[in-house]
């Protein structure tokens, strides 16, 4: 799936290499990557995530791109030590690795973010398979799996049971790429806030419903989301996301996790999880489960009617445009920990198993 | 240090009890808790924390606060539930289980925290002690420590070793009052960012310094002060902290971590760090390590400025006065990750292991 490290650094040193003959031939070098926006995006079931339509940019060596150019071809250099040399550098570390560079250094990261994703897109790999890491960490584990990591010193495999950390979890490391993964699981359940997964960990919940479970805390961070990618298709395992029932769980968190963003689309292919079912809470189960509610705020109002008329996701599928109508004309959310109202482990006992043997409660 | 849960629950009967007498005697029954705010606390630093002065607020039962007085018995009520099943519920979970209260239930969740810090201040535990977890999730662990947590189904000791994750990390729960420990590391090292515990842990650094490595992700979560602190108790390890050189680093997160916060105060005795020390970076340290800087904001410098003149904490200690006042003067602020600039495992081999060993550069 992913490019492996030998043939980027291949990749990079095809580009430069390029680069540095048409210098000798005296031409002026040229560096194409694909454009990057909505505009450039479709979705088709069959890929399951917003795919390129193929439009480029390229960006020719004159005068006025000298800086930026020279920024690239260092940057790519950066990669290739950071991948040799088995390394890790985060965006911000990476803008102030350029501090050194003289007069091609960065003056403000989103400079040095906006290189970072024209390589990127160029390579069309990643960032974390060339070595650059997100700030933020992924998600928590807990229950049927056992990750298998690598120590840095010894070079040995490391074995992670996840059904051994009592109240605890597993905190998914900023790369996952070089993770591998056993497990009997029979599916994934990727919850939307650290509370509810607390309460389904402490009680290994796991253990009943012989699952794997993903604390995602809000929108998923692209580690937690690659980390459920590699996890679904490596060993074959359904993804069910359990959300509050709001415009932002339907399409903030669980459209981001299934088929990605608009603004980052040549990295969808990576981070979608294209094969993620949404069991709830859904507008209907507010209703069917008699949820305690809060009003929908004007802007979620707007956000909802946005998400039916442009989003190509919603438009693909007419039971989110049914889901997203109900919830518009009832005017009011729920959280998932509204299910307490009938009894604080009522989630486990009632909620979720029953939930999980309807999948025609489920939404696409 | 804690209470136990026997005597939280003997607490709840006993106050409830006099309730309950009172009304049986026609008398109007009262509860009383402390003060909750800046004017009833002081810093002292053999108690290494802010301490309520004493002052504290009652109240009777009237036609007025009869709801609320409702409330916080049936709270209390779910309080003595929840530790007699050795179940959690969040603070969330708690307003809607109100949902089934009838008359009593709350209409939003601030009038149901107000009546859990009431309670919590009442009974002077924190509030984990009652049941109640919060939200977010602790900080992150790598390194020489064993956690010892208890399973839930079985009752038996569960040995969590955190030198064994790999890339990945031990994630610390929402509630740590259970968990035990072993170690023979020499210190705790509690890092601000993802970033960088991520480079630390990767690297196995706790192995050549040995140490605990914690990641913080910011201001630390009520979970993870906690567990730094009863880690630091029981094994009378030193906490050092290291932070961007920033206000925020020095006077949330750090001084937060050390003493507490001033609208928390009847907690703080929990959740403080009172032996932490900032090993960096300080504004020293930006001029001696020649950093990249960023210059500070006007909102920064009036934090700055407002922390010198009103802060309990910095007014107990002319260090911090002394590098406030020279950062104000310097006008800039530097990044952890700024420290790549001499290369990206500089902190490492040279920034870490130089400043532990010089307590002289350390603020107190």
């Amino acid at each position: 799936m992913a490019k492996k490290s030998r043939s980027i650094i291949d990749s990079i040193k095809e580009i430069s290499t390029n680069v540095y003959n048409k210098i000798m031939k005296k031409k002026a070098p040229e560096l194409s990557s694909p454009l990057r926006s909505l505009s450039n995006v479709k979705y088709d079931e069959k890929a399951g995530y917003f795919e390129l339509l193929g439009k480029t940019k390229s960006r020719s060596l004159t005068a006025s791109t000298v800086k930026s150019f020279a920024q690239t071809l260092l940057m790519m250099k950066e990669s290739k030590n950071l991948i040799a040399t088995n390394d890790i550098a985060t965006k911000r570390e990476m803008y102030y690795i350029s501090k050194n560079w003289a007069d091609a250094r960065f003056s403000e990261q989103p400079e040095s973010d906006a290189v970072m994703d024209d390589i990127e897109a160029m390579l069309e790999v990643n960032r974390e398979q060339m070595g650059f890491i997100p700030e933020e960490k992924g998600g928590d584990i807990a229950g049927k799996l056992i990750v298998i990591d690598v120590d840095q010193d010894t070079g040995k495999e490391i074995k992670i049971d996840c059904t051994k950390f009592g109240s605890g979890a597993y905190s998914v490391p900023s790369s996952v790429e070089h993770l591998k993964f056993e497990t009997d699981a029979k599916f994934i359940l990727a919850i939307e806030t650290a509370g509810m997964f607390q309460r389904l960990a402490k009680h290994n919940y796991w253990k009943k419903a012989n699952c794997i479970l993903i604390s995602m805390g809000g929108v998923p961070s692209r580690a937690c989301r690659r980390f459920i990618r590699r996890l679904a298709d490596e060993k074959k395992l359904p993804v069910y996301v359990f959300t509050d029932g709001d415009p932002y769980g339907f399409l903030n968190i669980y459209r981001t996790l299934k088929v990605g963003s608009g603004n980052a689309a040549h990295i969808n292919k990576y981070f979608c999880v294209p094969n993620a079912q949404f069991i709830g809470i859904t507008p209907k189960d507010i209703t069917e489960y008699k949820l305690p509610t809060h009003p929908l705020k004007e802007v979620d109002i707007k956000r909802v009617k946005d998400g039916i008329k442009n989003d190509p996701f919603v438009q693909y599928y007419k039971e989110w445009q049914k889901a997203l109508t109900e919830m518009v004309k009832m005017k009011v959310r729920a959280e998932q920990q509204a299910l307490a109202k009938h009894g604080i482990n009522y989630v486990m006992t009632d909620y979720l198993p029953k939930k999980l043997k309807d999948s025609k409660s489920w939404l696409p």
